[in-house]
């Protein structure tokens, strides 16, 4: 088979992908509820098909006649990935995969039941199972290496367990004595007022379209958790509303907007390939935190938006900008992640990247997981847990079987903190024209320097050729402390 | 293998064209348009993966093997479906099914334009070619026996062309009659005012709940071209509204009702089996007209709806529920199928259908498609064709090749006849009902003795066993010409 041959079976299995990425989507926003049952038959079947396609015996035959060296760049690209897939798909047990299915399908069920009736108890030997079926899937695919990092690799290939810890290592402690310092000075007032959703809703389209959003290939819809869907001509965002927090809807659509605007940013001769979409989980929460957080959470963005929501909605309860600014980045404690502020929310995310860490080791036993929560939370946050359900119950991931996939999180604002600094080197006036409400210098610059690449090299890769410099902690450590110090005059 | 495991890869099949189905309907109502290129290239794969499963050689080995015997009344009528489709599939060459595609693809744009530049020289050289290529595939799927018959097969199962020209040359010389009658007579006059969208689409989700769409396996959204679309659980309509019209969202809603609660009145339990299904689109027209006409148009109903109109909208320009009566039933010529009423619908389709046989036997060429139009509506309507948009060019169904479509239509409408009097034999009190705008025992009615049955019988046998009696036109001639005369007061 010819690599063109290949390519086209590819681009086949990639845009019946896309149909089962429509499909959620659909699911979360459309379907009506009657519907769930059939659905799921629905969804099943196209799993089989996309994972029947992946791991087609003659894929290995292909690519084994394929002689790389007669490809372009772009070709090589797709070969490395297609034989990175398929090579795990090879190491991947089938009888696991199908259990591991099987369990947490009925484990994310019996976490939500745990969840409300506030009993880790009654979610532990669950947990533990998948936890164990977990330990041996990444044995497996890890042929001799580290487990945890083989799981890792689903997430943010070429990252390992040991570079993150040490990275993490380093974020932790300024991260605990900033939030520490912080939490002793007064609070700044928070907005207030109710804030209509018609007017939020036309407010976040406008915003999404500041921010570079193409709405010829994509859509907002409603939707109880924000997400963003698909790839290339067609990359939908969802969004929610809260009267009470027009925040939670603009910082919502933002961070979407971020994810959708890296798919489609990507080049087209791209789409349908395995370079046709965003390259790691890490990467992508880069273009989401950077959108949301480094732009638009800064003083310059801030003051524009400031006026927009005064004249969209009256009255908000801050007097001027500054303290807009203020309301807006307000550091306050807090048990839940995905409530948490800019700052503290990486210390949610080394929590859980430590205790997952030690479950798949070995050295941490699941009986034990929720006093080592507790503990560990109460030491980096300075307060306790009460229940259950505001602590190691929050989460749906591990019921899921996602081990790996919470340190994407701060790797992402890592990632995020590298790309701030070296677009603020690139664009010294990028203020001046945020504070007009135009975004566009940034989106421009990492649409230009990193979003259009897509899957062309690895993650890390990723970042160096759009940095210049190799991902560090450390730009994202001054940007925190250097904000957070002038926020609160620490 | 086993009945259970052929079942299982059935149910699967018939998953993946629900899924399908559902790109389609998103397509027409959320698809951003920028999507278009990506979203072909999506629903290709589908097809494909489709096309391969129904006509996989193994499935002739699985059949065979088989006994019958061994199973109840729904596993053998689902073995009778398999088994004609699987012999269709063999019987339809794969290249001239390629060649079709390729062509009708195409020839839709052709037609498109041809259409918009009011010339149909400009399509007639396309036009002759699908006709080539389906006289080709009639020729294959018959065997020897009748190529219309064997197109018309694909949308009314055990139809044949002699047998629908019977019934349709009844109807004919009647309508005719009667429209030339009603024409000389003075016109009843149309309602006026306009028509706030809003409360439009807000009447037709109430009227669609009169009529028993269930919204917990469906939904409403706008769309150009109202549709309903997809089976079981996931039954999905559309609608539009006219400012100056309030009918076309009613009617349009109530008759995709009707094909909707067909396909939602179907035993859950052939759900995912080609018994789950609408069994043809006569029979499934025969559920969108009798909703639409015999019950929406009926005097009892549209008295309760004239003052459901006049609550939500104010003065609607007629005075009384009598007069309104008049005004949804007005007869007025005109060129356009789709625009027309009850009375003349069926006229529109049999000249089509006609034409369509004569292309297909050969009997008439692509060359004087056109002047035979031309000269058949005059025949038939008394006025004159003026441009070939408003004539032979207006319908997109031939360049798609769907040849054997048209009848369905008047079919559907034969078929609702035939149940219309069984439905006020069985129910003598149904009036007394709709007055109060409770459609129930209607819908009831025609769930129970014919929607409920889903594939279970052939079309004709599945009108039979609902009507105690079998199809005829003889029941939708007395309705019309008792209908029409009473308004007309002829």
């Amino acid at each position: 088979m010819s690599y063109d041959d290949l390519l086209t079976f590819v681009r086949e299995t990639e845009a019946l992908a896309q149909v089962s990425g429509r499909l959620g989507w659909d699911q979360e926003t459309m379907m009506p509820r009657g519907a769930a049952d059939q659905r799921a038959e629905e969804v099943a079947a196209l799993s089989r098909v996309l994972h029947k396609r992946r791991t087609d015996p003659r894929l290995g035959d292909w690519l084994a006649d394929i002689d790389d060296a007669a490809l372009d760049a772009t070709g090589q690209a797709i070969l490395r990935h297609l034989r990175r897939d398929y090579a795990r798909a090879q190491r991947r047990p089938e009888d696991l995969a199908t259990a591991l299915a099987r369990l947490t399908s009925r484990a994310q069920g019996i976490w939500a039941e745990a969840r409300a009736a506030d009993d880790f108890a009654a979610f532990a030997p669950t947990l533990a199972e998948v936890v164990r079926l977990k330990r041996e899937e990444g044995a497996a695919l890890a042929g001799g290496g580290d487990p945890y990092d083989a799981l890792l690799e689903d997430y943010e290939p070429g990252a390992t367990g040991a570079e993150l810890d040490a990275m993490f290592g380093a974020l932790r402690p300024r991260l605990v004595a900033l939030r520490a310092a912080i939490l002793e000075k007064p609070q700044p007032a928070g907005v207030s007022g109710t804030f209509d959703e018609t007017t939020q809703l036309t407010m976040a389209r406008k915003i999404a379209e500041v921010f570079g959003y193409d709405f010829t290939r994509g859509r907002i819809d409603k939707a109880v958790h924000p997400f963003s869907s698909g790839s290339g001509a067609d990359v939908r965002i969802t969004t929610r509303t809260d009267p009470n927090d027009p925040f939670n809807c603009l910082y919502s659509t933002i961070h979407e907007v971020g994810h959708a605007a890296y798919e489609q940013g990507i080049n087209p001769g791209y789409a349908l390939t395995p370079l046709g979409q965003g390259v790691s989980m890490g990467v992508h929460e880069s273009q989401s935190r950077i959108y949301e957080n480094q732009i638009g959470r800064s003083r310059a963005f801030t003051g524009w938006l400031f006026e927009e929501l005064k004249s969209a909605h009256g009255d908000i309860g801050v007097a001027d900008p500054d303290a807009f600014y203020a309301a807006v980045n307000r550091v306050q404690n807090g048990h839940i992640r995905t409530e948490a502020d800019e700052l503290q929310y990486n210390l949610h995310v080394l929590l859980r990247f430590d205790l997952e860490r030690a479950l798949i080791s070995g050295d941490l036993d699941v009986a034990d997981l929720e006093a080592a929560w507790n503990d560990r939370f109460e030491t980096d946050f300075g307060f306790a847990v009460t229940t259950a359900s505001q602590g190691v119950l929050q989460d749906v991931h591990w019921s899921l079987g996602l081990f790996g996939y919470f340190p994407t999180y701060t790797l992402g604002n890592v990632y995020a903190g590298c790309l701030h600094t070296a677009l603020r080197n690139a664009i010294p006036t990028l203020d001046s024209a945020l504070a007009k409400g135009d975004a566009s210098p940034a989106t421009t610059w990492l649409r230009e320097n990193l979003q259009q690449h897509g899957g062309l090299r690895p993650p890390s890769e990723t970042i160096t050729e759009a940095c210049g410099t190799a991902p560090s902690e450390e730009p994202l450590l001054s940007y925190l402390e250097g904000k957070f110090k002038a926020l609160y005059d620490l």
